[in-house]
């Protein structure tokens, strides 16, 4: 259990705590308090306050391209300060810290291994009861960031919250105005469309510059999902969809 | 005077330029071509424009979680091109780079020594009259950062521009719509409550999820102070206050 | 052409991506792949969507601040999916990596070589349509970080695109609403204005604070280009401009 595993160094950043308060600066001086010559890359701190779905779709679509050996840190915690528990799982040789609320499952992330934090030398010494990222989180993650193994967190969990399966809807609107759906590309019926809020989307361009200025279409995103665009306008506000809206395949 | 000073080798900016314009970025890349192992990391960039209190404020709550010997660079500077001084300070460790305009006090940081920055070998070699972020703040740093002592900065300075002490108020705005007031926790006596914008709040609970929806409520945030909060809502929107808000205790 | 050159190992990033979405993430997470102690700067995430004029005003006003052998990536792509080509360029011992549609040219940049990028060893294996920030800059931007020469890049290019030259007018309102316009300092003759928005400003100041509250003043910005200011104010929503509108010089 003491063996010191092989990590990259680099730990991500993803929370809905913005950019206009300290609260990820706070995180950023614990991590290189405990972890020196960590890399931190910021994901995201702009992730809708408390939506935890949407959380784990920008997760979903980011671990992957790190390095083997990365720990990412999500902390979209409407529960903090309750029994939630704080877990780290492994996953595909990559480390996740975060709270236990389903974010992860929203990841598409199967973890091979998942651990309850409750070992005291993995937190600083002092937990607030509205501010985990920096008190467990952040130093949990720098911990295994140099090394920790995960097994000295606390007891294995084998069941993770998950959230309750959810409708077909937009999962995300991004800055360009692009409609993320639930559905990915595989999913959609050849000669299918799409309708959402009493508009009925059909057709189907490969790449944004290929389709006609002003119309509504269906595009594979970057993350497989199926996305409603505009060419150079948002799609999400000439049809006033937002996250949640409910999307359905019509023939 | 010559010797070289243990550093982290991380520097801290704290400004209020946004991230829409290139102001922070010019800054990045004048401290690595001064510092090039230097570890830059953002408190935040949003401050509101101007607010030097606010600025204070969250400097205050950042500072001490970073390792001693790390350089902190905080440009809110309404006066740049005026008389106004460039300082470094020194303060448990860590040093201070930024306006002599009472952004230091406002963070609570009372230094044990502090000098103006005149020499013009920390400084670009040509200095604008209106971003001395780029021109004087971040390359002093960078040269702080890499152990150029900070006597070396310029006369010995024994006092500080303070502001004028202000009344009881809302100091800050988080991202959540939490109500950050100038009240520590330990200054409101057992039983009473907050008033603000004709309202008076008087529940108090440890944690978010511990209350109910739908209610104000008094909590001691992360960082000390006392805050008016709603369970995943935003009590700044319920109430209509701002940063400068008038607050009183009652009974 | 198999020389490594020397490089600074800094990476720059500017973007209309946002941050609310993972777009800058899944880049870094590509770039640290590659080049595992690249060092990644973020210029600017928020440049305006499709903006390429303003994306080379803010590279223009960066780049020089960072050490030679530094590597900025800049996607403003309006363009991605279609034929424009992916490039690399070199100027003043610097390297640059983004779509050919201008935008080296808005930064005032001339290369003193630029090639296609069309080798596959450069890219991700496989290529999104819509996301080439993340299949081709990032990841041919952290192999030239690492040392891989631009000629390996593809064949080279000897023109560029460059944008119709445009009419005098305002290129960036900044976060403070300072107005900036394509005016170099040196072009406005002494005792003349500027005429915008059917109003015309005669005042210079040498720094903000010189100036009194309230007035429209011009003032030569720290990037050496004529601006309209306002004292602790919005100059740009005083006049209601924004990026495009017209200005002209009045005697």
């Amino acid at each position: 259990m003491d063996e010191v595993r092989v990590t990259s160094g680099i730990i991500t950043l993803l929370t809905d705590f913005g950019l206009t308060d300290h609260y990820a600066g706070a995180m950023k001086g614990v991590i290189l308090g405990i972890a020196r010559e960590a890399r931190i890359v910021d994901l995201s701190h702009d992730v809708t306050p408390y939506q935890i779905r949407e959380g784990g779709y920008l997760l979903g679509q980011s671990w992957r391209y790190f390095p083997e050996g990365t720990t990412h840190v999500a902390v979209i915690d409407p529960g903090v300060g309750s029994e939630r528990r704080a877990i780290v799982a492994e996953a595909a040789g990559h480390r996740f810290v975060l709270p236990d609320n389903g974010l992860l499952a929203s990841a598409g992330v199967e973890p091979a291994a998942a651990y309850e934090i409750t070992n005291a030398e993995l937190m600083r010494s002092a937990i607030s009861r509205t501010f985990h990222g920096r008190d467990i989180f952040a130093p949990a993650a720098a911990h295994f960031a140099r090394g920790t193994p995960i097994e000295e967190a606390g007891r294995r969990i084998e069941e993770l919250v998950r959230l309750e399966k959810a409708e077909a809807q937009v999962i995300h609107i991004d800055r360009f105005g692009n409609i993320v759906t639930s559905y990915r590309a595989e999913e959609l019926p050849a000669g299918s469309g799409v309708r959402i809020g009493g508009v009925t989307v059909r057709e189907k361009y490969g790449s944004y510059a290929a389709a006609p200025a002003g119309e509504l279409f269906l595009i594979e995103g970057s993350g497989g999902f199926v996305e409603i665009s505009m060419r150079q306008a948002s799609a999400a506000e000439k049809i006033g969809a937002t996250a949640g809206t409910r999307v359905e395949i019509c023939g």
